[in-house]
């Protein structure tokens, strides 16, 4: 565990209580990880990106690893969050200045194909049909 | 494997091209499982949803399981996928007749919290840092 990194996870944000509640499940999955976990949302929910960003800024990290938890890529992951983060389009890696201080940004990607994805979506279907 | 269930899997759909990569990428894993396997998106791409299960229904199936590949309940999972597939809200199972034909239903539910997403989510985050 490194005080020094930070994680922030994003969501896509909805209406409904639900998206919330994974991402917020997803990033409690980390505390042994990571020291310094916070989450943001790019639509329709609080804290945005830019607040997760600015809460692991006040807990000292220089060094920030984002992961949107969204299935592919796609605008979201490859335009919006980018520009959120203050990373030009492709990038996966960068330096931001927040207020003067400079912080290493590492973008991870999302989900995408995984044999676990598929062996998620074989319970939920078995389950669905008993 | 029973030649007599289709399965659907349902994608959000994307203006990119990856979101259907990867519904399509899940939908191949299932061939040991499934003889009967089509895809179907509720936006931007095609086939559509009422397409998929048209296509099922041309091979013969009687009985059709949804499975909606989206990371969580929302509007789209609970009001949209159900209304484009003749459920009533909050239904997991239900009869539709399509044609004149009457076909059983089954609706699973999404990917939600699980502890391989966030395996996945760790070797993302571990990548990208690396």
């Amino acid at each position: 565990m490194n005080k020094d990194i930070g994680l922030l996870i994003v969501g896509h944000g909805s209406s409904l209580k639900y998206n919330k509640e994974l991402v917020r499940s997803v990033a409690s999955e980390f505390s042994e990880e990571f020291e310094n976990v916070e989450v943001g949302f790019l639509n329709l929910q609080e804290p945005k990106i830019k607040d997760g960003i600015d809460r692991l800024l006040e807990r000292g990290v220089s060094k920030i690893v984002v992961f949107p938890l969204f299935l592919a890529r796609g605008v979201h992951t490859l335009k919006d969050i980018p520009r959120e983060l203050g990373l030009n389009d492709g990038e996966s890696k960068g330096k931001i200045t927040v207020d003067g201080r400079e912080v290493d940004i590492f973008y991870a990607r999302p989900i995408e194909n995984d044999k676990r994805l598929a062996e998620i979506a074989l319970d939920r279907i078995k389950e669905a049909m008993s």
